[in-house]
């Protein structure tokens, strides 16, 4: 509430100084702006807030498309006229992704040679751990060179990962999918377990730390959710965590697992390993699901059944957190807002001010402390295999509210921009 | 628009019937419904218009927890009273299901025993083939021993292979969930593939028919859907999918497949079949979406995601279809209705009058043509590798309108009912 007002007296003051300047025939700067990393489906709600919000201050927003890949392509949309109102509800990234990370001169002469032309004077760019770290050198690499460029990172990743803000946009939707997906399924389950499965296994994406599977837990708010939480910050001890599903066999007859894909045993090796490297030499993880559930079967003799929701909850649009798109919009803003600020060289954070009423404040943090960081799940939000008060304090107010797309032909009006060829 | 017409001015007749008849002091007869089989996102719907028809029409109206395993049990729930409304909204079993078929005479005799003491006179069994034998051999069972019993079928399943129906309630709901599902990943892909992930595959349910797979085309009605669809209809032929991946990811950089639980090589065997049986000697299936990614990363080198949504997609309440919840509820009263017509011995179905405006109208077919059958997808619905704009306007408006579920602290607040000991 106080954000916002604060923001409708900028922002008036701002058109004012924009209409001023505009007759004096003053060129506006431009500003570019470009997606990176995993996508979610709220990192468009950044997008909106960016491209608005510039425009509303008289910049000149272009968007780079893929990323830095694009960019070093000079594969530009001008969003200038674009209308945007798509991107408040479309999920993934409207204008493409990167997994993208500049290591060499060559691609950094090149993004310089480009901005010059360009005249690119701000860069926004929307991501995570490793964007921020490429923000950063961007940022890094303009002052060495004395080219005037303000960068503001904007944060973005569903696996809540970043350090030095509260939470970060594109969590809140991810954990309410994984939350209602583990209702649903547990409620199967409990339909079918008296002479059928007894066991559900759901694998849960979250890299390193256990944010969302922790998400699984959520549904007991309402009643019914995750029986056995998996997570990475608990080394998996194979016989205690078989125990616990034979005890809890015993007492309720059917017991729902949540298996974050970064479980590690206790030395440290995935439990998800899939015994080979992807051609750019990266160990493939991927079915932890099928590894958990095979123990349960194989050890304890249980009828299972797995799910990999995968890519469905981090583009699961159609059931994001209101708060989420919001506050991912909000980001999108404030990043544009500190760059005219001069504040740059930053990433756009949330502080959390109060949980009742659920009340964040928006600040900043420099690029360099969030870059190739990871957030871990503190302590107290889990103990043994379920979580704790604190993170539930910590985690409904994230994914309060709904807001659907709109539909038509009883599907999501996404839509689509043309991102050019390959 | 004339069926309910029709419900009404029955309604009426009937109300003024029980009203009269309870004045005179008649006692009403029994009815018992149970659930069985896999269950769905709408199955409750069902047994809210069967409940709820029962009741107005006098029955007294009992529900047996876990279908027949249940009944066996005298495991039984007087819905008398019950307050039903959270039928509607909450999917899988409110009730529990089972997957028992009653194979031997001792199982027979036990449950007429507990009909006959329970003066048990209508019997509404909801689910899908499997089911409808079973209550086929109640009905043939109870004019064997001269025991009045109505036997009425409601529809039930996920997969939509029952015959003699147009459509199943439950599938509307999945496949809307799957037409979805694979919209919001395809965006990813889409936004992924430049230097990431250039393939994504999403394993699908519907046993031996490609119903539910086929949903995963549907998306394309608003731009975006699956690119590769790989139906059991269809023997699978390595070959020929991936020289037609490999040609579309030439073509546009990335490809989304839906591949069926059900697919076959040509000669019959399972690509899915995990090598083991489980301990009722069933092969095992699943994994097929692995199986299919793995041999596009090793034979085409590319990058790929697997995504296996299992019970989300069948309990998937969330995004359910607001004509596939009317209908289950309508499935379920007319169920009522045909018992009091003394239409029985039958399972409910519906046939569909037109598709512009969509129209349906309910009917009936003797349990014993429904038994164990299965539907395919028809010839006409699918082409290659895509669906054809004959199952576009065939399933299209199965899956219109959206009911959504009343949510509290972000979550949708599912009601469970204690079904007591397993």
């Amino acid at each position: 509430m106080k954000n916002e007002k604060y923001g409708k007296i900028f922002y008036k003051l701002l058109i004012l100084k924009i209409i001023e300047a505009k007759e004096e025939g003053i060129v506006f700067m431009k500003a570019l702006y470009a997606q990176s990393g995993g996508v979610t489906s709220v990192i468009n709600a950044s997008a909106y807030g960016v491209i608005d919000e510039a425009r509303k201050n008289g910049l000149e927003i272009l968007v780079g498309i893929n990323g830095v890949t694009g960019i070093l392509k000079e594969n530009f949309l001008d969003a200038s006229d674009l209308d945007i109102e798509f991107l408040r509800y479309t999920p993934a990234g409207a204008f493409g992704s990167c997994r993208k990370k500049m290591k060499n001169d060559s691609d950094i002469e090149k993004l310089f040679e480009i901005f010059r032309k360009n005249e690119i004077r701000y860069f926004f760019y929307n991501g995570g751990n490793d964007s921020m770290d490429t923000a950063w050198r961007v940022q890094m690499e303009a002052q060495k060179r004395g080219y005037e460029l303000k960068v503001v990172g904007v944060p973005k990743t569903i696996d809540n990962d970043l350090p030095h803000t509260d939470h970060c946009p594109g969590y809140g939707s991810a954990a309410k999918y994984i939350a209602i997906s583990m209702m649903e399924a547990a409620l199967d389950l409990r339909s079918m377990y008296v002479d059928s499965t007894q066991v559900f296994v759901m694998e849960i994406m979250g890299r390193h730390a256990g944010w969302l599977a922790a998400a699984a837990g959520l549904g007991w708010i309402n009643g019914i959710g995750a029986d056995v939480i998996l997570l990475p910050e608990k080394p998996f001890n194979k016989d205690e965590f078989l125990s616990t599903v034979n005890k809890i066999i015993s007492e309720k007859g059917y017991c729902a697992i949540a298996v974050a894909e970064g479980l590690k045993y206790p030395d440290g090796f995935f439990v998800s390993d899939m015994g080979f490297t992807d051609s750019f030499g990266n160990r493939q993880l991927g079915g932890v699901g099928f590894t958990i559930a095979g123990m349960v079967r194989s050890e304890l003799g249980l009828k299972t059944h797995v799910a990999i929701p995968d890519y469905l909850q981090r583009s699961g649009r159609h059931i994001a957190s209101k708060t989420d798109i919001e506050e991912a919009e909000m980001c999108g803003r404030m990043a544009v807002r500190y760059a005219l600020e001069d504040n740059y060289g930053v990433m756009v954070t949330m502080e959390r001010v109060s949980n009742n009423p659920y009340q964040i404040k928006y600040s900043s943090v420099p690029l360099n402390l969030v870059a190739d960081q990871t957030k871990m799940l503190p302590k107290d939000f889990y103990e043994g295999y379920t979580v704790t008060d604190k993170f539930f304090e910590y985690a409904l107010p994230l994914i309060s509210g709904e807001f659907y797309p709109p539909f038509e032909n009883g599907l999501p009006s996404y839509k689509l921009i043309n991102l050019g060829k390959k």
